[in-house]
Protein backbone atom coordinates (compact mmCIF):
# COMPACT_ATOMS: atom_id res chain seq x y z
CA UNK A 1 0.00 0.00 0.00
CA UNK A 2 0.87 3.32 -0.77
CA UNK A 3 0.50 6.43 1.49
CA UNK A 4 0.55 9.82 -0.58
CA UNK A 5 0.98 13.14 0.78
CA UNK A 6 0.95 15.49 -1.90
CA UNK A 7 -1.66 15.49 -4.75
CA UNK A 8 1.30 15.75 -7.62
CA UNK A 9 2.77 12.34 -6.02
CA UNK A 10 -1.04 10.84 -6.08
CA UNK A 11 -1.47 12.33 -9.68
CA UNK A 12 1.68 10.64 -10.83
CA UNK A 13 0.93 7.24 -9.20
CA UNK A 14 -2.88 7.10 -10.89
CA UNK A 15 -1.75 8.63 -14.71
CA UNK A 16 0.34 5.21 -14.25
CA UNK A 17 -2.17 3.51 -13.29
CA UNK A 18 -4.44 4.93 -15.86
CA UNK A 19 -1.96 4.24 -18.49
CA UNK A 20 -2.66 0.52 -17.90
CA UNK A 21 -6.38 0.79 -18.64
CA UNK A 22 -7.20 -0.32 -14.57
CA UNK A 23 -10.02 1.14 -13.08
CA UNK A 24 -9.88 3.42 -9.94
CA UNK A 25 -12.13 3.52 -6.91
CA UNK A 26 -12.21 6.31 -4.47
CA UNK A 27 -13.56 6.41 -0.97
CA UNK A 28 -13.48 9.95 0.96
CA UNK A 29 -12.91 9.49 4.68
CA UNK A 30 -12.05 11.69 7.15
CA UNK A 31 -9.84 9.33 8.74
CA UNK A 32 -10.24 7.06 11.97
CA UNK A 33 -11.86 4.29 10.33
CA UNK A 34 -14.47 2.35 11.73
CA UNK A 35 -16.40 -0.69 9.86
CA UNK A 36 -18.64 1.51 8.01
CA UNK A 37 -15.61 2.77 6.35
CA UNK A 38 -13.76 -0.80 6.10
CA UNK A 39 -17.48 -1.97 4.70
CA UNK A 40 -17.17 1.00 2.23
CA UNK A 41 -13.51 -0.29 1.32
CA UNK A 42 -14.38 -3.45 0.86
CA UNK A 43 -17.03 -2.31 -1.76
CA UNK A 44 -14.99 -0.38 -3.72
CA UNK A 45 -12.13 -3.55 -3.76
CA UNK A 46 -14.49 -5.53 -5.32
CA UNK A 47 -15.14 -3.13 -8.01
CA UNK A 48 -12.29 -1.18 -9.11
CA UNK A 49 -8.75 -2.64 -9.96
CA UNK A 50 -7.03 0.31 -7.61
CA UNK A 51 -8.86 1.63 -4.49
CA UNK A 52 -7.60 5.02 -2.97
CA UNK A 53 -8.47 5.96 0.31
CA UNK A 54 -8.50 9.32 0.94
CA UNK A 55 -8.01 10.52 4.82
CA UNK A 56 -8.38 14.48 5.24
CA UNK A 57 -10.47 16.11 8.21
CA UNK A 58 -11.64 18.66 5.85
CA UNK A 59 -11.70 22.35 7.70
CA UNK A 60 -13.94 23.64 5.29
CA UNK A 61 -17.02 21.77 6.55
CA UNK A 62 -16.65 22.31 10.21
CA UNK A 63 -18.73 25.55 11.33
CA UNK A 64 -16.52 27.83 14.31
CA UNK A 65 -18.35 26.50 17.09
CA UNK A 66 -17.60 22.61 16.11
CA UNK A 67 -15.28 19.80 16.71
CA UNK A 68 -12.61 20.50 14.35
CA UNK A 69 -10.16 20.53 16.34
CA UNK A 70 -10.64 17.86 18.46
CA UNK A 71 -12.14 15.15 16.02
CA UNK A 72 -10.79 12.04 16.42
CA UNK A 73 -7.28 11.48 14.03
CA UNK A 74 -5.16 8.40 13.85
CA UNK A 75 -2.60 8.15 10.75
CA UNK A 76 -0.80 4.68 11.37
CA UNK A 77 -3.83 2.89 13.21
CA UNK A 78 -5.88 3.89 9.83
CA UNK A 79 -2.83 2.77 7.09
CA UNK A 80 -3.11 -0.53 8.97
CA UNK A 81 -6.80 -1.43 8.49
CA UNK A 82 -6.92 -0.05 4.36
CA UNK A 83 -3.23 -2.10 4.33
CA UNK A 84 -5.11 -4.90 5.95
CA UNK A 85 -8.11 -4.97 3.85
CA UNK A 86 -6.59 -4.29 0.96
CA UNK A 87 -6.41 -0.64 0.13
CA UNK A 88 -4.00 0.07 -2.61
CA UNK A 89 -3.19 3.82 -1.84
CA UNK A 90 -3.99 6.48 1.05
CA UNK A 91 -4.28 10.05 0.32
CA UNK A 92 -3.64 12.20 3.35
CA UNK A 93 -2.55 15.48 2.22
CA UNK A 94 -2.32 18.77 5.18
CA UNK A 95 -4.88 21.23 5.19
CA UNK A 96 -2.38 24.06 3.42
CA UNK A 97 -1.80 20.98 0.27
CA UNK A 98 -5.91 21.16 -0.50
CA UNK A 99 -6.28 24.68 0.49
CA UNK A 100 -3.11 26.60 0.02
CA UNK A 101 -3.11 30.43 0.51
CA UNK A 102 -5.01 32.84 -1.24
CA UNK A 103 -7.62 29.57 -1.60
CA UNK A 104 -10.96 31.26 -2.67
CA UNK A 105 -13.33 28.61 -4.82
CA UNK A 106 -16.47 27.00 -3.38
CA UNK A 107 -19.61 24.84 -4.93
CA UNK A 108 -22.73 25.52 -3.74
CA UNK A 109 -25.87 22.93 -4.06
CA UNK A 110 -28.54 24.56 -3.33
CA UNK A 111 -32.03 22.95 -2.77
CA UNK A 112 -31.41 19.39 -1.18
CA UNK A 113 -28.47 21.08 1.26
CA UNK A 114 -30.81 23.05 2.90
CA UNK A 115 -33.06 21.56 5.09
CA UNK A 116 -31.88 18.71 7.94
CA UNK A 117 -28.06 19.51 8.49
CA UNK A 118 -27.58 22.22 5.99
CA UNK A 119 -29.94 24.14 8.25
CA UNK A 120 -28.14 23.26 11.31
CA UNK A 121 -24.69 23.18 10.01
CA UNK A 122 -24.67 26.35 7.80
CA UNK A 123 -21.63 25.82 4.81
CA UNK A 124 -21.22 22.22 5.72
CA UNK A 125 -22.34 21.05 2.85
CA UNK A 126 -20.48 24.01 0.67
CA UNK A 127 -17.34 22.54 2.72
CA UNK A 128 -18.16 18.96 1.56
CA UNK A 129 -19.15 19.78 -1.86
CA UNK A 130 -15.88 21.66 -2.74
CA UNK A 131 -13.56 19.35 -0.79
CA UNK A 132 -15.18 16.33 -3.07
CA UNK A 133 -15.14 18.12 -5.86
CA UNK A 134 -11.60 18.53 -5.26
CA UNK A 135 -11.03 14.69 -4.67
CA UNK A 136 -12.83 14.12 -7.94
CA UNK A 137 -10.45 16.15 -9.87
CA UNK A 138 -7.44 15.00 -8.22
CA UNK A 139 -8.35 11.22 -8.35
CA UNK A 140 -10.40 11.16 -11.63
CA UNK A 141 -12.07 8.10 -9.72
CA UNK A 142 -14.36 5.43 -11.74
CA UNK A 143 -16.56 5.42 -8.86
CA UNK A 144 -16.80 6.95 -5.70
CA UNK A 145 -18.30 5.69 -2.38
CA UNK A 146 -20.16 7.15 0.14
CA UNK A 147 -21.92 5.61 3.18
CA UNK A 148 -25.58 6.03 3.78
CA UNK A 149 -25.14 6.82 6.97
CA UNK A 150 -24.50 10.84 5.46
CA UNK A 151 -27.93 10.07 3.53
CA UNK A 152 -28.11 13.81 2.74
CA UNK A 153 -24.59 13.93 1.82
CA UNK A 154 -25.01 11.33 -0.82
CA UNK A 155 -28.22 13.46 -2.45
CA UNK A 156 -25.90 16.48 -2.36
CA UNK A 157 -22.95 14.79 -4.10
CA UNK A 158 -25.28 13.29 -6.29
CA UNK A 159 -26.38 16.70 -7.02
CA UNK A 160 -23.49 18.22 -7.72
CA UNK A 161 -22.55 14.87 -10.15
CA UNK A 162 -24.92 15.56 -12.65
CA UNK A 163 -25.30 19.36 -12.61
CA UNK A 164 -21.71 19.72 -13.15
CA UNK A 165 -21.24 17.08 -15.31
CA UNK A 166 -18.64 15.01 -13.71
CA UNK A 167 -17.78 11.83 -14.92
CA UNK A 168 -17.91 9.43 -12.20
CA UNK A 169 -20.49 6.53 -10.44
CA UNK A 170 -21.57 7.46 -7.40
CA UNK A 171 -22.32 4.50 -5.35
CA UNK A 172 -24.13 3.86 -1.65
CA UNK A 173 -23.62 1.60 0.84
CA UNK A 174 -25.48 0.65 3.88
CA UNK A 175 -25.07 1.72 7.36
CA UNK A 176 -23.30 -0.07 9.39
CA UNK A 177 -24.79 -0.83 13.17
CA UNK A 178 -23.02 -1.77 16.00
CA UNK A 179 -24.44 -5.03 17.61
CA UNK A 180 -26.94 -2.92 19.77
CA UNK A 181 -28.39 -0.96 16.99
CA UNK A 182 -25.94 1.99 17.07
CA UNK A 183 -24.97 3.10 13.81
CA UNK A 184 -21.32 3.46 14.04
CA UNK A 185 -19.71 7.06 13.74
CA UNK A 186 -15.81 8.33 14.56
CA UNK A 187 -17.64 10.81 17.01
CA UNK A 188 -19.07 7.43 19.21
CA UNK A 189 -15.91 8.17 21.02
CA UNK A 190 -16.71 11.12 22.36
CA UNK A 191 -19.77 9.63 24.39
CA UNK A 192 -19.48 8.75 27.74
CA UNK A 193 -20.80 5.37 29.07
CA UNK A 194 -24.14 6.77 30.42
CA UNK A 195 -24.23 8.95 27.00
CA UNK A 196 -23.25 5.67 24.55
CA UNK A 197 -26.22 4.41 26.49
CA UNK A 198 -28.46 7.08 26.13
CA UNK A 199 -27.59 6.89 22.08
CA UNK A 200 -29.41 3.21 21.44
CA UNK A 201 -32.93 5.84 21.36
CA UNK A 202 -31.78 6.60 17.69
CA UNK A 203 -31.97 3.28 16.19
CA UNK A 204 -34.62 2.43 18.45
CA UNK A 205 -36.96 5.48 17.81
CA UNK A 206 -36.13 4.64 13.88
CA UNK A 207 -36.94 1.45 14.54
CA UNK A 208 -40.28 2.18 16.86
CA UNK A 209 -41.21 4.43 13.34
CA UNK A 210 -40.72 1.82 10.93
CA UNK A 211 -42.67 -1.11 12.92
CA UNK A 212 -45.84 1.88 13.41
CA UNK A 213 -45.41 2.03 9.14
CA UNK A 214 -45.39 -1.84 8.91
CA UNK A 215 -48.52 -1.70 10.73
CA UNK A 216 -49.99 1.07 7.98
CA UNK A 217 -49.70 4.59 9.59
CA UNK A 218 -49.02 6.72 6.54
CA UNK A 219 -49.32 9.94 8.56
CA UNK A 220 -46.04 11.92 8.61
CA UNK A 221 -46.62 14.02 11.08
CA UNK A 222 -47.82 11.13 13.86
CA UNK A 223 -44.73 9.24 12.75
CA UNK A 224 -42.33 12.59 13.25
CA UNK A 225 -44.59 12.79 17.13
CA UNK A 226 -43.64 9.50 17.77
CA UNK A 227 -40.10 9.54 17.34
CA UNK A 228 -39.85 12.61 18.95
CA UNK A 229 -41.45 11.62 21.80
CA UNK A 230 -39.68 8.24 21.86
CA UNK A 231 -36.39 10.59 21.82
CA UNK A 232 -38.03 12.97 24.57
CA UNK A 233 -38.42 10.32 27.15
CA UNK A 234 -34.43 9.63 27.15
CA UNK A 235 -33.21 12.44 29.28
CA UNK A 236 -29.76 12.43 27.93
CA UNK A 237 -31.21 13.18 24.46
CA UNK A 238 -31.03 16.95 22.88
CA UNK A 239 -33.02 17.12 19.90
CA UNK A 240 -31.25 18.88 16.67
CA UNK A 241 -33.73 18.02 14.34
CA UNK A 242 -36.15 14.66 13.37
CA UNK A 243 -37.27 15.32 9.48
CA UNK A 244 -38.96 13.29 7.48
CA UNK A 245 -38.54 14.19 3.79
CA UNK A 246 -39.24 13.09 0.05
CA UNK A 247 -36.35 11.21 -1.47
CA UNK A 248 -34.15 12.68 -3.62
CA UNK A 249 -35.77 16.32 -3.30
CA UNK A 250 -35.67 16.68 0.66
CA UNK A 251 -39.43 18.10 0.45
CA UNK A 252 -41.51 18.18 3.10
CA UNK A 253 -44.62 15.47 3.11
CA UNK A 254 -48.61 14.86 4.30
CA UNK A 255 -48.77 11.26 3.42
CA UNK A 256 -45.91 8.72 3.41
CA UNK A 257 -46.21 7.47 -0.50
CA UNK A 258 -43.73 4.97 -2.14
CA UNK A 259 -40.67 6.16 0.55
CA UNK A 260 -39.22 8.86 2.68
CA UNK A 261 -36.03 9.24 4.58
CA UNK A 262 -36.23 9.78 8.21
CA UNK A 263 -33.64 11.77 9.25
CA UNK A 264 -32.68 12.73 13.10
CA UNK A 265 -29.90 14.89 14.74
CA UNK A 266 -29.64 14.74 18.46
CA UNK A 267 -27.05 16.03 21.10
CA UNK A 268 -25.69 13.63 23.84
CA UNK A 269 -23.97 16.03 25.77
CA UNK A 270 -21.49 17.76 23.55
CA UNK A 271 -21.60 14.99 21.08
CA UNK A 272 -24.24 15.27 18.03
CA UNK A 273 -25.10 12.10 16.34
CA UNK A 274 -26.73 11.62 13.51
CA UNK A 275 -28.71 8.44 12.50
CA UNK A 276 -31.45 7.74 9.46
CA UNK A 277 -33.66 5.26 7.98
CA UNK A 278 -35.79 5.16 4.96
CA UNK A 279 -39.60 4.58 5.09
CA UNK A 280 -41.17 2.33 2.53
CA UNK A 281 -44.88 2.27 2.31
CA UNK B 1 -16.68 19.23 -38.86
CA UNK B 2 -19.33 17.93 -36.24
CA UNK B 3 -21.98 19.67 -34.77
CA UNK B 4 -22.87 18.14 -31.56
CA UNK B 5 -25.78 19.74 -29.53
CA UNK B 6 -25.89 17.21 -26.67
CA UNK B 7 -23.56 16.49 -23.98
CA UNK B 8 -23.78 12.62 -24.47
CA UNK B 9 -22.98 12.85 -28.43
CA UNK B 10 -20.26 15.16 -27.17
CA UNK B 11 -18.64 12.83 -25.03
CA UNK B 12 -19.21 9.83 -27.12
CA UNK B 13 -17.20 11.58 -29.99
CA UNK B 14 -14.30 12.91 -27.52
CA UNK B 15 -13.81 9.29 -25.67
CA UNK B 16 -12.70 7.93 -29.54
CA UNK B 17 -10.54 11.24 -30.08
CA UNK B 18 -9.20 10.41 -26.47
CA UNK B 19 -8.55 6.61 -27.04
CA UNK B 20 -6.51 7.70 -30.15
CA UNK B 21 -3.68 9.66 -27.66
CA UNK B 22 -4.61 13.48 -29.63
CA UNK B 23 -4.67 16.31 -27.45
CA UNK B 24 -8.14 18.27 -27.05
CA UNK B 25 -8.35 21.91 -27.28
CA UNK B 26 -11.75 23.81 -26.01
CA UNK B 27 -12.58 27.36 -27.35
CA UNK B 28 -15.69 28.19 -24.83
CA UNK B 29 -17.72 31.09 -26.66
CA UNK B 30 -21.12 32.69 -26.60
CA UNK B 31 -21.27 32.64 -30.39
CA UNK B 32 -21.82 35.60 -32.74
CA UNK B 33 -17.79 34.97 -33.77
CA UNK B 34 -15.31 37.47 -34.84
CA UNK B 35 -11.72 37.66 -35.43
CA UNK B 36 -11.14 37.82 -31.35
CA UNK B 37 -12.79 34.51 -31.65
CA UNK B 38 -10.81 33.54 -34.50
CA UNK B 39 -7.64 34.21 -33.32
CA UNK B 40 -8.32 31.97 -29.90
CA UNK B 41 -9.37 29.32 -32.53
CA UNK B 42 -6.36 29.38 -34.60
CA UNK B 43 -4.13 29.16 -31.42
CA UNK B 44 -6.09 25.93 -30.43
CA UNK B 45 -5.86 24.64 -33.86
CA UNK B 46 -1.97 25.19 -33.81
CA UNK B 47 -1.63 23.73 -30.43
CA UNK B 48 -3.85 20.77 -30.25
CA UNK B 49 -5.10 17.63 -32.39
CA UNK B 50 -8.75 18.51 -31.90
CA UNK B 51 -10.56 22.10 -31.51
CA UNK B 52 -13.34 21.92 -29.82
CA UNK B 53 -15.72 25.14 -30.10
CA UNK B 54 -18.48 26.00 -27.77
CA UNK B 55 -21.25 27.87 -28.65
CA UNK B 56 -23.71 28.60 -25.72
CA UNK B 57 -25.05 32.30 -24.39
CA UNK B 58 -25.31 30.98 -21.17
CA UNK B 59 -28.22 32.26 -19.38
CA UNK B 60 -26.52 31.88 -15.55
CA UNK B 61 -24.17 35.06 -16.66
CA UNK B 62 -26.50 37.18 -17.00
CA UNK B 63 -28.62 39.44 -14.54
CA UNK B 64 -32.43 39.93 -15.02
CA UNK B 65 -31.71 43.20 -16.31
CA UNK B 66 -29.28 42.56 -18.88
CA UNK B 67 -29.00 41.55 -22.66
CA UNK B 68 -29.40 37.70 -22.49
CA UNK B 69 -32.88 37.73 -24.88
CA UNK B 70 -31.03 40.22 -27.39
CA UNK B 71 -27.45 38.68 -27.43
CA UNK B 72 -27.05 38.42 -31.16
CA UNK B 73 -27.10 34.30 -32.34
CA UNK B 74 -26.26 33.36 -35.87
CA UNK B 75 -25.51 29.32 -35.19
CA UNK B 76 -25.38 28.74 -39.13
CA UNK B 77 -22.17 31.93 -40.06
CA UNK B 78 -20.76 30.33 -37.00
CA UNK B 79 -20.50 26.98 -38.02
CA UNK B 80 -18.90 28.22 -41.21
CA UNK B 81 -16.37 30.46 -39.57
CA UNK B 82 -15.60 27.40 -37.48
CA UNK B 83 -15.32 25.13 -40.50
CA UNK B 84 -13.79 27.85 -42.53
CA UNK B 85 -10.65 28.14 -39.80
CA UNK B 86 -10.24 24.69 -39.08
CA UNK B 87 -12.66 23.52 -36.16
CA UNK B 88 -12.98 19.99 -35.57
CA UNK B 89 -16.02 20.29 -33.24
CA UNK B 90 -18.98 23.16 -32.09
CA UNK B 91 -20.38 22.31 -29.23
CA UNK B 92 -23.84 24.01 -29.37
CA UNK B 93 -26.29 23.21 -26.41
CA UNK B 94 -29.73 24.12 -25.40
CA UNK B 95 -30.16 25.80 -22.62
CA UNK B 96 -31.77 23.13 -20.90
CA UNK B 97 -29.38 20.52 -22.18
CA UNK B 98 -27.22 22.59 -19.95
CA UNK B 99 -29.47 23.79 -16.88
CA UNK B 100 -32.18 21.25 -17.04
CA UNK B 101 -35.21 21.49 -14.05
CA UNK B 102 -34.28 20.83 -10.67
CA UNK B 103 -30.69 22.45 -11.87
CA UNK B 104 -29.10 23.88 -8.57
CA UNK B 105 -25.30 23.70 -8.42
CA UNK B 106 -23.10 26.77 -8.92
CA UNK B 107 -19.11 27.40 -8.60
CA UNK B 108 -18.23 30.93 -6.74
CA UNK B 109 -14.71 32.59 -6.73
CA UNK B 110 -14.10 34.98 -4.38
CA UNK B 111 -11.82 37.80 -3.96
CA UNK B 112 -10.94 38.08 -7.60
CA UNK B 113 -14.02 38.03 -8.88
CA UNK B 114 -15.34 40.91 -6.55
CA UNK B 115 -14.06 44.08 -8.05
CA UNK B 116 -14.78 45.58 -11.66
CA UNK B 117 -17.31 43.51 -13.80
CA UNK B 118 -17.73 41.45 -10.56
CA UNK B 119 -19.40 44.83 -8.95
CA UNK B 120 -21.33 46.17 -11.75
CA UNK B 121 -23.00 42.19 -12.28
CA UNK B 122 -23.59 40.77 -9.22
CA UNK B 123 -23.64 36.68 -10.09
CA UNK B 124 -22.05 37.47 -13.44
CA UNK B 125 -18.85 35.42 -12.51
CA UNK B 126 -20.49 32.67 -10.45
CA UNK B 127 -22.85 31.74 -13.69
CA UNK B 128 -19.08 32.12 -15.75
CA UNK B 129 -17.58 29.98 -13.07
CA UNK B 130 -20.21 27.69 -13.29
CA UNK B 131 -20.69 26.74 -17.37
CA UNK B 132 -16.63 26.42 -17.79
CA UNK B 133 -16.32 24.11 -14.46
CA UNK B 134 -19.66 21.61 -16.69
CA UNK B 135 -17.73 22.42 -20.08
CA UNK B 136 -14.38 21.42 -18.58
CA UNK B 137 -16.10 18.19 -17.16
CA UNK B 138 -18.15 17.92 -20.20
CA UNK B 139 -14.86 18.68 -23.08
CA UNK B 140 -12.07 17.61 -20.25
CA UNK B 141 -10.08 19.33 -22.52
CA UNK B 142 -5.92 19.10 -22.42
CA UNK B 143 -6.35 23.03 -23.10
CA UNK B 144 -8.70 25.91 -22.98
CA UNK B 145 -8.50 29.35 -24.47
CA UNK B 146 -9.59 32.49 -23.45
CA UNK B 147 -9.43 36.21 -24.44
CA UNK B 148 -7.43 38.83 -22.32
CA UNK B 149 -10.50 41.29 -23.49
CA UNK B 150 -12.21 39.37 -20.29
CA UNK B 151 -9.10 39.61 -18.55
CA UNK B 152 -10.87 39.34 -15.21
CA UNK B 153 -12.87 36.45 -16.49
CA UNK B 154 -9.49 34.58 -16.97
CA UNK B 155 -8.75 35.70 -14.08
CA UNK B 156 -11.40 33.85 -12.13
CA UNK B 157 -10.86 31.12 -14.09
CA UNK B 158 -7.40 30.52 -13.73
CA UNK B 159 -8.45 30.81 -9.87
CA UNK B 160 -11.22 28.42 -10.00
CA UNK B 161 -8.94 25.45 -12.19
CA UNK B 162 -6.37 26.00 -9.59
CA UNK B 163 -8.47 25.71 -6.55
CA UNK B 164 -10.44 22.86 -7.43
CA UNK B 165 -7.55 20.82 -8.91
CA UNK B 166 -8.93 21.06 -12.46
CA UNK B 167 -6.56 19.41 -14.73
CA UNK B 168 -6.06 21.86 -17.95
CA UNK B 169 -3.76 24.52 -18.98
CA UNK B 170 -5.25 28.27 -19.60
CA UNK B 171 -3.99 30.10 -22.39
CA UNK B 172 -4.95 33.32 -22.87
CA UNK B 173 -4.69 35.13 -26.73
CA UNK B 174 -4.61 38.88 -26.75
CA UNK B 175 -7.73 41.29 -27.98
CA UNK B 176 -8.01 41.61 -31.27
CA UNK B 177 -9.18 45.30 -32.39
CA UNK B 178 -10.66 47.23 -35.78
CA UNK B 179 -8.01 49.10 -37.32
CA UNK B 180 -9.25 52.29 -35.99
CA UNK B 181 -8.95 50.79 -32.07
CA UNK B 182 -12.11 49.27 -31.26
CA UNK B 183 -11.91 46.03 -29.03
CA UNK B 184 -13.68 43.20 -30.72
CA UNK B 185 -16.90 42.49 -29.46
CA UNK B 186 -20.06 40.85 -30.25
CA UNK B 187 -22.32 43.40 -28.73
CA UNK B 188 -20.26 46.28 -30.87
CA UNK B 189 -23.34 45.46 -33.39
CA UNK B 190 -25.87 47.13 -30.82
CA UNK B 191 -23.94 50.19 -31.46
CA UNK B 192 -25.55 53.47 -33.66
CA UNK B 193 -23.06 54.42 -36.11
CA UNK B 194 -22.51 57.67 -33.08
CA UNK B 195 -22.14 55.44 -30.59
CA UNK B 196 -19.31 53.34 -32.50
CA UNK B 197 -17.45 56.79 -33.27
CA UNK B 198 -17.88 57.82 -29.10
CA UNK B 199 -17.06 54.39 -28.44
CA UNK B 200 -13.43 54.81 -29.89
CA UNK B 201 -12.85 57.13 -26.75
CA UNK B 202 -12.10 53.70 -25.06
CA UNK B 203 -9.00 52.23 -26.66
CA UNK B 204 -7.69 56.28 -26.67
CA UNK B 205 -7.75 56.93 -23.11
CA UNK B 206 -5.81 53.44 -21.98
CA UNK B 207 -3.71 54.69 -25.10
CA UNK B 208 -2.74 58.19 -23.35
CA UNK B 209 -2.49 55.79 -19.51
CA UNK B 210 -0.05 53.82 -21.48
CA UNK B 211 1.76 56.85 -22.86
CA UNK B 212 1.36 58.62 -19.16
CA UNK B 213 3.27 55.79 -17.90
CA UNK B 214 5.92 55.81 -20.90
CA UNK B 215 6.95 59.34 -19.74
CA UNK B 216 7.11 58.22 -16.29
CA UNK B 217 3.69 58.53 -14.28
CA UNK B 218 3.63 56.25 -11.54
CA UNK B 219 0.88 57.42 -9.35
CA UNK B 220 -2.38 55.52 -10.16
CA UNK B 221 -4.95 58.19 -8.96
CA UNK B 222 -3.35 60.24 -11.41
CA UNK B 223 -3.36 57.87 -14.45
CA UNK B 224 -7.07 57.23 -13.63
CA UNK B 225 -8.07 60.88 -13.34
CA UNK B 226 -6.61 61.66 -16.85
CA UNK B 227 -8.57 58.36 -18.10
CA UNK B 228 -11.97 59.19 -16.38
CA UNK B 229 -12.03 63.32 -17.67
CA UNK B 230 -10.72 61.48 -21.32
CA UNK B 231 -13.86 59.37 -21.13
CA UNK B 232 -16.06 62.35 -19.61
CA UNK B 233 -15.08 64.25 -22.62
CA UNK B 234 -16.98 61.95 -24.90
CA UNK B 235 -20.37 63.25 -24.21
CA UNK B 236 -22.10 60.25 -25.64
CA UNK B 237 -19.99 57.97 -22.78
CA UNK B 238 -21.56 56.87 -19.59
CA UNK B 239 -18.96 55.33 -16.91
CA UNK B 240 -19.70 52.41 -15.26
CA UNK B 241 -15.78 51.68 -13.70
CA UNK B 242 -12.32 52.76 -14.27
CA UNK B 243 -9.78 51.10 -12.14
CA UNK B 244 -5.96 50.09 -11.95
CA UNK B 245 -5.56 47.14 -10.16
CA UNK B 246 -2.90 44.82 -9.34
CA UNK B 247 -2.40 41.65 -11.13
CA UNK B 248 -3.12 38.93 -10.57
CA UNK B 249 -5.75 39.40 -7.50
CA UNK B 250 -7.35 42.72 -8.66
CA UNK B 251 -6.52 44.92 -5.53
CA UNK B 252 -6.21 48.66 -5.16
CA UNK B 253 -2.93 50.23 -5.46
CA UNK B 254 -1.39 53.51 -5.07
CA UNK B 255 2.11 53.37 -7.23
CA UNK B 256 2.74 51.85 -10.38
CA UNK B 257 5.21 48.97 -9.52
CA UNK B 258 6.37 46.19 -12.02
CA UNK B 259 2.44 45.82 -13.63
CA UNK B 260 -1.02 46.74 -13.04
CA UNK B 261 -4.67 45.68 -15.24
CA UNK B 262 -6.39 48.88 -16.50
CA UNK B 263 -10.06 48.11 -17.09
CA UNK B 264 -13.17 49.89 -17.88
CA UNK B 265 -16.37 49.47 -18.27
CA UNK B 266 -18.46 52.03 -20.14
CA UNK B 267 -21.98 52.60 -21.81
CA UNK B 268 -23.40 53.62 -25.04
CA UNK B 269 -27.06 54.05 -25.20
CA UNK B 270 -27.56 50.83 -23.57
CA UNK B 271 -24.66 49.07 -24.64
CA UNK B 272 -22.06 48.35 -22.15
CA UNK B 273 -18.95 47.68 -23.48
CA UNK B 274 -15.44 46.74 -21.26
CA UNK B 275 -11.72 47.06 -22.75
CA UNK B 276 -8.37 46.46 -20.80
CA UNK B 277 -4.81 46.99 -20.69
CA UNK B 278 -2.09 46.05 -18.94
CA UNK B 279 0.21 49.09 -17.83
CA UNK B 280 3.78 48.13 -17.51
CA UNK B 281 6.48 50.88 -15.42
Amino acid sequence: MRLCKTIPELRSLLKAVRAEGKSIGLVPTMGYLHQGHLSLIREARQRCDVVVVSIFVNPTQFGPQEDFARYPRDLERDAALVAEIGGDVIFAPEATEMYPPGYSTYVEVGGVSEPLCGASRPGHFRGVATVVCKLFNIVRPDIAFFGQKDFQQVLVIRRMVQDLNMDVEIVDVPIVREPDGLALSSRNVYLSPEERKAALVLSRSLNLAREQVAQGQRDISQLKELVISRIKAEPLANIDYVEILSIPDLKPLDKLQDKALLALAVKFGQTRLIDNTVLEA
